[in-house]
């Protein structure tokens, strides 16, 4: 027998020691690469001791495998948190024959968040939104000391130039989240905001964000399932109403996107492949203020017209309680949903709020003008968890991609220049010049609003005078605005026959 | 406020008796498009009543709303369970003119599952092998009496022409599972089967099989989970192997073809985009007797000589136990995993099983030469589901989706044959002539090995002489074949799209 005679036997050799299969902290880790890996082990009893241990004991003395502090002429260490707008636009400009770039985050792409309300409907699909870092920046994958890891910051040791992780393991039952620490030259904190519920109870429970791939996952399955539930003999009027309720909270470019595009899949799609429920499908959208409050007033009157035209319901309330299915507004009125997403802007994260670092006005991570956190050395924060501190006298900047994006842009720079200079090590760049502050100009908003229509709003602030449309035009800017800016070719490429296919075919109603 | 004067109020009369939202099955439901929809009522105690009953009595008492049977001249109704190669072909064909047809499934989409595999490591996207329902009979979301139901069926009622119906809400918390019943003219039982696990204690928990798309899903966010994580400080080298190896149990063209799809993802892109992992991760395909055992010999060698070549292990064991982290074989050997895919075949599912009617050897639903179940009228049965009775003298056919796609196609022109013969109403079809039996003609085997490498088996038993090829040459056959059966042109199109680019760019590995 052929297959016979190449019959590899898994041997008792090969698989030797099964005792010991869980991470072991004791032996040092040999990296196959580089002598990097070191570790920071204090006490030396044995993991299998350590299991009899109880929890608190237990985390005590758990030892901290890790990257240790660069040596001699090694390349020096950045590490960024985070792999959002900031995070990733940094590493991908970061040089790195200078720096060996460490990522640590708990999702190993970066997010297009601009069309990540198209996927909410099978506009796109998620992938197409989806960057891999290690497509960002090859380095990470190949260079020897370049690492990303999955795993959250719990804390830094600013004295000692350290970041605390623990991995995450999400949900895989058989493995234990496990912690070690990153040793940093240079330390950038990019490590984004999150959802604001301001205290209202259910949110979190009952309500879905639209900030991750894995939140319009979620919308798109609950979308699909109420509308075949609804189709189910037996459903009341009423119920089948409830179900097909779809609620939006919060009249920003996100909610008001992901009105126009639900509205957008409700008159073509709907229609056309639930007939029976398109009678009871509706969209509304609550906002306790105006609609797109940033945008111009001519363009606002617009966007109002057009998503009422196309069947949004556009309400004015404000949020007090969210129950499993209805929300109460403030006036007392009851409102049902099948599908409740809530887009009102972003605050400080728990892991910002536990920095002991000066804060900027509204609780981020305060930096200079240079994005430095001036309290202590070689750390800057950019992005959506850092302000201006009130000493510099510059405002705080929006929580945009825009805004995240130059930041990232500019300290790449910045530090690059800081490399070149000899300043990559820890403490050694305390008398490079930084070149000019980091200043933020407004390019301009942008925001779709149903079909074949867009805002674009050219206004480099609220006040100024400038450009801006409204149309099938603008909706035609703002197709081929993003499509050059979705990073890799690859994504370019499926955004572009994605949106090719939608207008052939429709959308896709698999629910998987 | 030009945004407020187009305000809509969400009045207290859009939204009244907040109190019982939850279905009401007294109310008579009154469909929008026909009367169809009927109750089969018993019990007169309201909804609000029933809650306060404990739960047993309460299952007692829960009305069944559904679809009454068609009355007068109407048309005719034909209820099909299940929704995957059998029942999607032939839902394609019915002729929509003479019959309605009702589809109750747990997915509201076919699994092009030949092409399943690719999708794990990113080949293929998931959608590109899920067709909606809804594209393959467009009737189903356009005609009044034609619908999709997301259920399963819990039961048959055979003498009163009845399937009793549980909605799926796939862990939706605010929606309770309901039950409906759907009346027939004709019944298509077309469930499929269940992934054999041999009694082995711990399959179900620990493997993942590869027969849905959210299996595909759970494989691979797996894989780059394990990849990820073995790239931590602090994890041993014996864990780095555990985490990345890769299991197989079962060696037929599946279990194969995954092994393939792996060993050309490690081959071309970990290499390049998890460098640090390269030298640990390993797949082994474990089967009992041969591999692909269906195959002729010789494609076999060649098969076992590929796979050799690009890293698989073939070992020949028996799995006595699966736990969390590794199997035992029969032979006591260890085999510590990372990634357990079980592959071992299919057996009768429990409704199967459940259902009193005479069984086929194997314990799928009999059925005589033109595939009917001989004891009930009305009622047939068709792909992995059923199998000819001993009566018949055929021998049961194999679980392929090309028995169970011809079957569709078979039993479509003869209920389509019956109908308009005036055949198509409950109990009618007594006298009317049946047309030639079913006859399965085998028209070969085709199975990918890897990276333009596949086998195409043309003989029509493994005994009879015919052509079988492999190597580059069949991989195209394969390829082209597959390409032309994809069934929407949209799905035809973003596979060749897909191929396309995993060749440009190399395959996707965002972790979504």
């Amino acid at each position: 027998m052929p297959w016979f005679r190449n019959l590899i036997q898994i041997s008792a050799t090969t698989f030797k020691s099964q005792s010991s299969l869980k991470p072991i902290y004791t032996k040092p880790f040999v990296h196959p690469f580089t002598s990097q890996l070191l570790q920071f082990t204090t006490t030396t009893a044995a993991a299998a001791d350590r299991e009899k241990l109880p929890q608190e004991v237990k985390a005590n003395t758990t030892r901290h495998a890790g990257l240790g502090p660069t040596k001699g002429d090694e390349k020096r260490r950045v590490v960024v948190l985070g792999s959002g707008w900031a995070g990733c636009r940094l590493i991908k400009d970061i040089d790195t024959k200078i720096y060996d770039v460490v990522c640590v985050s708990p999702r190993n792409h970066m997010v297009f968040t601009p069309l990540l309300a198209s996927t909410c409907v099978g506009t796109l699909e998620f992938r197409s939104v989806a960057e891999p870092i290690g497509r960002i920046q090859p380095a990470i994958s190949r260079e020897p000391g370049s690492f990303y890891f999955l795993a959250n910051s719990t804390g830094i040791d600013f004295h000692n130039h350290l970041v605390n992780c623990q991995t995450v393991t999400d949900g895989a039952d058989t493995l234990e989240p496990w912690n070690f620490n990153i040793a940093y030259d240079k330390l950038v904190i990019a490590a984004g905001a999150e959802a604001s519920t301001f205290g209202i109870k259910g949110v979190k429970e009952h309500a879905i964000f639209l900030r991750e791939v894995h939140h319009a996952q979620e919308i798109r399955r609950k979308l699909l399932l109420n509308l075949m539930l609804s189709d189910v003999p037996g459903v009341s009027d009423e119920e089948k109403r409830r179900l097909l309720h779809c609620v939006v909270v919060g009249g920003g470019p996100t909610g008001v996107e992901f009105s126009g595009e639900l509205s957008d899949f409700i008159m073509r799609d709907v229609r056309q492949r639930y007939a029976h429920a398109k009678d009871n499908i509706r969209v509304t959208l609550i906002e306790a203020n105006e609609i797109l409050s940033s945008f111009d007033d001519r363009l606002r009157v617009y966007a109002t017209k057009q998503l009422i035209k196309s069947g949004v319901r556009l309400v004015r309330g404000i949020v007090k309680d969210v129950q499993p299915e209805k929300i109460v507004l403030s006036d007392g009125t009851d409102v049902p949903y099948g599908l409740l997403v809530w887009s009102t802007g972003v605050g400080p994260s728990p892991f910002v709020k536990s920095l002991d670092v000066p804060k900027s006005p509204g609780g981020r991570i305060g930096v200079d003008e240079w994005l430095r956190i001036p309290s202590v050395p070689d750390v800057f924060a950019i992005g959506d968890c850092c302000g201006f501190l009130e000493s510099t006298g510059k405002p705080v900047l929006p929580a945009l991609a825009q805004v995240a994006e130059r930041q990232g842009k500019y300290l790449a720079k910045e530090l690059n220049r800081i490399g070149k200079a000899g300043g990559g090590r820890a403490n050694a760049a305390t008398d490079i010049d930084l070149g000019a502050p980091f200043v933020y100009r407004h390019l301009g908003s942008m925001a779709t609003i149903g079909r074949y229509k867009a805002l674009v709003d050219l206004r480099q602030s609220k006040e100024a005078k400038g450009l801006s449309v409204a149309g099938f035009g603008s909706w035609f800017i703002w197709r081929s605005a993003y499509l050059t800016r979705v990073i890799s070719w690859r994504n370019r490429f499926y955004v572009a026959i994605n949106w090719l296919t939608t207008l052939i075919f429709g959308r896709d109603i698999s629910r998987i």
